[in-house]
């Protein structure tokens, strides 16, 4: 069942192997909820179409993955690890029942939204509920550092919540820096990411030191994954993305390229921040142009680096965590694997 | 510090008493908040007003109040339930953060709610870091049962949920039965009530039998609390209750004794259903005629009965907990308190 993977060409396939080990249980902790919430979560997390059919299955399990492989870099077996993943899983879906709402997102994944589907107060409710089955579920693991693993749930909770809010406020303000824009997003995504990746560590009662090396891997490739994203948001392809050209910057999102270039980018910054105040909905050609004041602010450049030295930190975490060789280099691969996308 | 009192006529000091000694480890948790969740948290808990005054103060804190008797009941001193009052306090106001949002409800005591005053996303932000703060509290609490007790608050948090949902779902429905409406509000009211009660002997490491006496009482309180507040939904008197007149009855309310009436009440009760599934704004003469079909059809008195009924559980329930006696017989008074209203 555990694979031992090293090369990122590997990474689908290590991926599924975990979700396989982790759906199960996920499987059993969602089956607990009342029925409204349970038919909701089993939609939103691509287990069930509309029309009550079969889904094609969710996400890709990142987090999960990460639970698993945080297990086995501790020296325990994969097992050990699953109810962490079942609870990082719950919690990343909690955000995004919760996000798509605040958010006023209609479709996620080519479907309706849970909100979107069965109204505002389903979407609140099945996300609280979620939140707390992740508690839930972790306090029921059998191992002795399970408290551990809820209480870290608790406050990774915290800080989504904290990087969701400024994410929010900073859509009504201008002079959003560059530092608080890097906050926001270790609050948005590396937190989670972060948990992921330390608490199969957690309940395999791993020294302090190895669980803040996977801490910190796991915060710095959910920075770099942010910045990629980010990137793809002005020049990715539509093909592969999935949404369409220019995207970010057609809802002037203030992403961490936008923001660096606004704040340091000169010239070019403060044309960006006058068409960025402008209404108006552009056409692409005026897209395009606002993309080229990014790149000639620095935008573009600075995040491509900015993600490569971010790997760099994630792999000198692992390497100074005294880890288990081989899941160790799933690890790495992983990170890279989920940053090294085109950009 | 530790009021002894057994009246009810002395309940409304235990209730100060027990407010003062959880206040400051409330306030110390929500000083962890995010700096918007944290102002919205202290307007909502009635500490600060809109223009940043001191404010009147929040509710009766009852739930804090039956952690507190909770652990002196079990033998504990009330220190042992602090960080269990101060979680059922967070799970609460969770709980009418996000209510009020999907109640639509803009005014609480008189004041805007959060999500009328900020908006949809921080109402449901503030809850969610309100309910994980709830988490995060009684796992640091020194007590070798703390992840006991923050697994009763998960499981609690499914209930209020679940409770929610229900009540929600029975608004477009006109075949709700009492039975499911008793469960509806055993989930809305009843559960953290139950919580609440129990929280502090769990904290305490107290037998299961005591443990679930505790969790019978709360949830028998909380069942004959919610008769009383449906029945002075229909005829309590607006000077006391703080509502319109008949309000329940003007927004068409499928409360408790309306449901007993329609289901069980005969000629009355079927003419009861016809005027709530018929459209408008009734005036004052019609809701009258409309509050004497509940009567006709029995709901009124059986909801009185069921709530002394309910008195009765709670008390046998207490007295089988093997509980100490000066608390017991404060539980037993706060519980007359809360259900001895005008009715």
């Amino acid at each position: 069942m555990t694979a031992t993977l090293g090369r990122p060409s590997d990474i689908p396939a290590l991926l599924r192997n975990c979700r396989d080990a982790v759906t199960p249980a996920l499987r059993a902790a969602v089956a607990r909820l009342d029925t409204a919430g349970r038919e909701q979560a089993e939609y939103h997390l691509g287990w069930v179409e509309l029309d009550g059919s079969p889904g094609s299955g969710g996400g890709k399990a990142v987090r999960p993955a990460l639970a698993l492989l945080s297990a086995r870099a501790a020296g325990a077996p994969e097992e050990t690890g699953v109810a962490g993943g079942v609870a990082v899983e719950l919690v990343h879906n909690f955000s995004l029942l919760h996000d798509d709402l605040m958010d006023g997102d209609r479709e996620r994944r080519h479907r309706p939204t849970v909100w979107a589907r069965w109204g505002a107060p389903s979407a609140i409710l099945c996300g609280d509920a979620m939140l707390a089955l992740a508690v839930e579920v972790l306090l029921e693991d059998p191992s002795p550092h399970a408290a551990a693993a809820a209480g870290l749930v608790a406050v990774t909770t915290r800080e989504l919540v904290r990087g969701q809010a400024e994410d929010i406020a900073f859509e009504r303000r201008a002079d959003v820096g560059v530092d608080e824009c890097l906050s926001m997003a270790a609050g948005k995504t590396g937190s989670l990411l972060a948990a992921s990746a330390a608490i199969g560590a957690v309940l395999a009662g791993a020294p302090e030191a190895t669980i803040r090396g996977l801490r910190d891997y796991g915060m710095a490739v959910g920075m770099a994954f942010q910045l990629v994203d980010d990137l793809l948001g002005i020049w990715g392809d539509p093909a592969v993305t999935g949404k369409p050209v220019l995207s970010d910057l057609r809802s002037r999102k203030k992403s961490l390229p936008v923001t660096f270039a606004v704040q340091r980018g000169g010239a070019a910054g403060r044309e960006l921040a006058a068409w960025l105040a402008r209404p108006g909905d552009p056409a692409e050609p005026e897209l395009r142009a606002a993309a080229a004041l990014v790149e000639r602010g620095g935008g573009r450049e600075w995040a491509r680096a900015e993600a490569r030295r971010q790997l760099d930190v994630a792999d000198r975490a692992l390497a100074g965590a005294g880890l288990v060789a081989a899941p160790r280099a799933e690890l790495s691969a992983l990170g890279h694997y989920l940053v090294d996308r085109e950009f």
